[in-house]
């Protein structure tokens, strides 16, 4: 069975090191000719326009690394072979106006938020949402790009001219407690599996860190579940997805979903039973899905613009290293590590000699973690 | 870095899958053009003899997949860059009666053992250790080809028709309670670290099922730590070796080593803290090597000559899928499954479902392992 993936970068590399094992063949498409996961498998170089044009058809299966592969093309592609998921999902994760409308209107509670064409749409939103707010482009942000805050009146001349001109969208700021992520995966059947959620620290809108499981009440684990699982039956969706979610003093607040593996799952390969890669390939080849439960605790840390030498790292009992054979690139994603351990005492003490590692200028993310893993 | 392997099976497509997350680049060598570790990076073609004819010159490290690659190629080799392990390590496992009567050397009980190189000798032999007895080809012997079980006198025949003309060795038969295994990883400085025994069930000489950590006597385990690390000392060992040997009334006797990573120790990809492959290319390196700790209990069943359709089998929670993309042939391992659990009442739950699907042909192997997993 092979497998083709729109997309090159460390998903689909990571994709190919869960699937290779299981017998898979894969063939990665992207319009970089230098995609790190071409150490796993063939590399196909072209632009998004050009995938449906003959080169992946001799792929059984499509998936995507990336999440803004045109969807037309997916529906073209999917013409002749399973997409998964399908161009829908990523339609709707591609424009955040059409993301959060469905949210809504599926009872998965969202910032309020408004539509913002012109500027005047944007002056009339503030009147109902006030400052702090968010504005952000509909289409293309990710990792915190396209996104200005607005803390005060004077915020707004320099947001405008820098994202005006283009679909926007005005959110209203939340005052989180914290940020978390549920991933979950389900099969083209309908059977649905769900990882423990992790506990997620951003900088910049990038993602720092992930604790697994998130030490939160059960009663927001179920309704986490509840929103993710409503969102992947509307969607009849096949595949891993992650929702990123606001915990507030009101509850969850849904921020995002990526229809895709998701970065704030990485601590699935060694801290799950079975890797959310690993899963979503299952669903994606019609396997059955494979145990989500967490291996003790865990805890990834992205490297993001510099990778650190290995070697110290590896000296740590419980760091996995993952080098992602990336040229290095201020905000770049080039590797992650992640802390693994049995039990809560083991944990603590590896984490003591990962924060020595990691310095002073990862207190502020550290100190991010819930209080009992400080 | 990039770590070219001698030869291209599945144990080197299995370090490349540990490697590549790590950073690691591979080159593959192997005289056969459909080795199955191609998919996972460049395979180059030729004879062992050309090995050394300037094929890896653009590799930083060298180890092997193969141990029967020739040790004069090794040493060649070994001129331009370290080849882990080294070419003695390799020599002396290549050669049953030098390993054996270093074994000896060392202090680790061996079965009684006489050189057979004619026919006189055989005889002589078999007059100090008597019938039955096990009539071996000192070398290229593997998973038991190159050996004949002389139970009675009527076996002599035919077992020296098959094997005579070449150098034997004949051993004294070993009436023990069950085999196992031992792995350990060297660094270059000398650090050890050794894996949870395995207990080990052959059929007809090929590995079918291991289970880890091995239930068996703190001494006896202190026993195994002892003796492979007396004999990696000895051979200034770098990487991974596993020692097999025979639980006896009078303790454990040492059959055999493998200077490489080793099938008794593939449990550890989803059973350990760190796998032997990853272990052997942190020794290759000169990374520091990491925890070898079980993650619970993993049950290790091989696939020789037929490798049954995945589903089933990935439908019980806690089965790990591995399929070599090999092409099937009678006695070749074509793949493995490794069950893990996390405590000793969910293996027993999935050992019986594993068991169902086993059907009746493995009751005999499966009857083999420790009365406590049963």
């Amino acid at each position: 069975m092979r497998i083709g993936i729109l997309g090159g970068g460390q998903l689909a590399a990571m994709m190919a090191g869960a699937g290779l094992p299981l017998g898979l063949e894969f063939v990665f498409f992207d319009p970089l000719a230098d995609a790190c996961a071409r150490r796993y498998g063939e590399l196909r170089v072209g632009d998004w326009a050009s995938a449906a044009g003959g080169l992946l058809d001799d792929c059984d299966r499509l998936t995507c690394d990336f999440e803004n592969v045109p969807a037309t093309v997916l529906e073209q592609l999917a013409a002749g072979r399973p997409v998964r998921p399908g161009a829908q999902a990523l339609a709707t994760a591609q424009d955040r106006l059409i993301e959060k409308r469905l949210l809504r209107e599926l009872d998965i509670a969202v910032p309020e938020f408004f539509a913002v064409d012109r500027r005047p749409d944007l002056l009339a939103a503030l009147e109902q949402i006030g400052l702090p707010a968010v504005l952000k482009t509909r289409r293309l942000g990710y990792d915190g790009r396209g996104q200005a805050v607005l803390r005060c009146r004077e915020d707004l001349e320099p947001a405008w001219a820098r994202l005006g001109g283009q679909a926007l969208i005005v959110e209203q700021w939340v005052d989180f407690r914290h940020e978390c992520a549920q991933t979950a995966v389900r099969a083209a059947d309908g059977a649905i599996r769900f990882y423990p959620p992790s506990w997620t620290v951003h900088e910049n809108g990038i993602l720092k860190l992930a604790l697994a499981p998130a030490p939160i009440e059960p009663a927001l684990v179920e309704a986490a579940r509840s929103m993710i699982e409503r969102l992947m039956v509307r969607l009849d969706y096949v595949g891993c997805l992650t929702l990123e979610l606001f915990a507030t003093d009101a509850g969850l607040l849904a921020n995002e979903f990526a229809p895709r593996v998701h970065n704030s799952a990485h601590w699935t390969i060694e801290g799950a039973c079975t890797s959310q890669f690993e899963n979503h390939l299952r669903a994606v080849v019609d396997w059955p899905l494979g145990d989500p439960a967490a291996r003790g605790q865990a805890l990834m840390i992205n490297w993001i613009g510099h990778l650190p030498a290995a070697g110290p790292w590896l000296a740590i009992d419980g760091v996995r290293w993952h080098d992602y054979g990336k040229a290095p690139r201020p905000g770049r994603k080039l590797g992650h590590a992640t802390l693994v351990a049995t039990d809560p005492v083991q944990f603590a003490e590896r984490l003591n000699r990962v924060r020595d590692l990691l310095g002073d200028q990862w207190s502020a993310v550290l100190d991010q973690l819930p209080a009992t893993t400080a």
